[in-house]
């Protein structure tokens, strides 16, 4: 059961002018399910994106590093997306990286494009061969399928083991002009983001300076997909794209620090947030959504060594599936997070507003009962305070449970 | 149920001359469970450990260090070892350190030695106040219950989430002379010694210059517990200690590398090595032992990322729970090790003697069923080959199953 999540309504979707999108069954592993997405953008957009930095990264993640480059670099624009789920078209070798290649030239072909123009991206097992034929053969309804209000259906689309889609929408004033940005993610394992198995898409009608947007999309990231874990599995599919349409009429975005780049990044910021957060309440699973800030450190890496070891640890992890205020688990992920000259003498901790942890040891007031009542909340804080600097950091996670290993067992069957 | 390891024979264990063993029901934690050992070691003994690299480490670890230490600059020698189950006597700040002492003060008064001259070790809940009156008051059943042949009993006494004893004992000639070498070791959760809530005491009557003891001790630890994981958290507890009664009546070993040194050095690693793999095989919840060998690297430390990073994923661990050949989860751990110029197309993979993955892609002549099979087995081995240097490295792990979770969220009930 997904934590304090649900179905986004459609209509909360807000459509972002030049921007259409459609989705099809092809059949990719099963039958019967939508599993092929097409995202077309209108000529004139801009693309920037991140990706996996997993060193055996998917055959579409490498095309799109080399599209993404050629796009800069002859000034065309990237004018579609394709998605597949159901095979991640990774560890497949030269092979697959042709497979891929075909898939692009195929929807290249069918929308009057060069493949250069095309962004592939791919999900689900990884290391088996992609069925490029099946691919092809989809691509032809998935365009006509292409309709602006239905990122809804994009988001049911790009699901592999998601219990619910994700999407998310803003609107914002900018140079009195209503601008909108909008998203849609995946992923609920094989989540630890490093620039997650997941996807994101965001896209708004911003006209926005196109050298602004890597910067842009790079902060996004780093303010969301990047902060969150489900079982430390950095994917080899990763991928979050920032798309703009530039359609929205006002003055275009110069500089992100302007009060209309500010608002943009803010907008832009929260979705992403958004549709990362919600990865996590989906985590496969899940049942409580846990927020890990680190404070008082030297600098955010150190913040950040702790923040992880917490969230990835199984024995943290299975304490918050039980409830049980088994917090020494906590202070033992503290210990050996990797900072080597941490001094626990000096380390406070707090779950919610408990405090728990004073000067590395129990503190004298803390009572287990109050430990307790926090740990039964469907969303937990755990602050832990180094007090050696200034620094600070936050990540999201969620508990380990049965159903974690009985999903990731069961996943091929 | 643990993977091929049955409860030691107690007449395989040979005594040591010069060690002996008492356990006792302290009602540390809960009510007649074996929870306090001493083990006694006679005068002109010697003793080396390597303890937890976890910040957080325990109080006991703590004085452990400070004892020993003052050991080697007095001169005087270690001569008790007291072990606790049911508390760790960790993240309890400056009371627990105040509680270790007073447990290491009460058995000297007993024994008639000085509270320097004890080791004390604790194991169990993280962040509880160490009932220190209960041990003291089941210190006099224990010393009362030393023998020289109880290895099996304190093998018992040591246990937490263990559902084994784990114990083992060689005997080699050594000068013409049988020198036996016997040890103990406990752990099943919480485990990825660096240098686990694992504890492991070997002890050998070899008559060894006592320089070397340090050297031999972290050499054995080097090959035995620092290559095991479980779930990838160190400890707070881990300590590993090496005794040396030197009364066996061969010429006293002073070199490592000499003929007599080589064939201890082998007996001492032999017996650490199946106590650490021991604790592998009675992993929480383990369904299967697995060997991840890494080859071809360029040092060893990179090696060991990339095992580690095998050996820690959740995804891999419930692949092998489940038999299921879903081997790209094994590349994509590879990919996020931490290497960053690792050339995917270099890497090939083995599961057992089955050629899975050349190249960085599928082999076309891999088939499902043959890793299937490899996968149904209860040992089974991962060589991953990165065929850019010679370095090699092995760790030894279990897969993780329904049970890790429920041992692990009702463990405190």
């Amino acid at each position: 059961m997904p934590v304090n999540l649900t179905a986004p309504d459609p209509a909360s979707l807000h459509a972002v002018p030049g921007v259409r999108l459609g989705v099809t069954m092809a059949g990719v592993r099963k039958a019967n399910r939508r599993d092929l997405s097409v995202i077309e953008l209108a000529a004139g957009s801009t693309v920037a994106g991140v990706f996996t930095q997993n060193r055996f990264c998917a055959a579409p993640v490498q095309l799109c590093r080399e599209h993404l480059a050629a796009a800069d670099f002859r000034g065309e624009g990237i004018r579609a997306i394709l998605v597949n789920t159901g095979n991640a078209n990774a560890g497949t070798g030269a092979d697959g990286l042709a497979r891929a290649r075909q898939s692009c030239a195929a929807l290249a072909d069918l929308m009057g494009l060069s493949a250069e123009q095309i962004l592939p991206f791919s999900t689900g097992v990884i290391m088996e061969t992609l069925p490029v034929d099946r691919i092809v053969a989809g691509l032809p309804a998935a365009i006509a399928a292409l309709r602006a209000d239905a990122w809804d259906e994009a988001a049911l689309g790009i699901m592999t083991t998601d219990t619910l889609p994700k999407a998310c929408s803003r609107q914002v004033q900018i140079g009195g002009v209503t601008v909108t940005v909008t998203g849609i993610s995946k992923g609920a394992g094989m989540i630890r983001p490093n620039m997650a198995t997941m996807l994101g898409y965001v896209a708004t009608d911003a006209a926005i300076a196109p050298g602004l947007l890597q910067a842009l999309v790079t902060e996004a990231a780093d303010a969301s997909f990047n902060r969150i874990t489900i079982d430390g599995d950095t994917s080899t599919n990763d991928s979050f794209v920032l798309i703009a349409t530039h359609q929205a009429a006002h003055a275009r975005i110069e500089s992100l620090d302007s009060v209309e780049g500010l608002a943009l990044r803010a907008a832009v910021i929260a979705v992403s947030q958004q549709l990362a957060q919600a990865i996590v309440r989906d985590g496969e699973g899940a049942t409580k959504f846990i927020t890990v800030m680190v404070e008082g450190g030297r600098d955010e890496a150190e913040c950040k060594l702790v923040a992880y070891a917490i969230a990835h640890s199984p024995l943290v992890k299975t304490a918050f599936f039980a409830s049980d205020p088994n917090l020494g688990r906590i202070l033992a992920a503290v210990g050996y997070a990797g900072i080597g000259d941490l001094d626990q003498t000096l380390i406070d901790m707090h779950l919610d507003n408990v405090l728990v942890v004073q000067a590395g040891g129990r503190h004298p007031d803390y009572r287990e009962e109050d430990g307790q009542r926090v740990m039964k909340q469907a969303e937990i804080t755990v602050r832990v305070s180094l007090n050696r600097g200034s620094a600070t950091t936050t990540v999201w996670t969620c508990d380990l449970s049965h159903d974690y290993v009985s999903i990731n067992a069961d996943y091929r069957s």
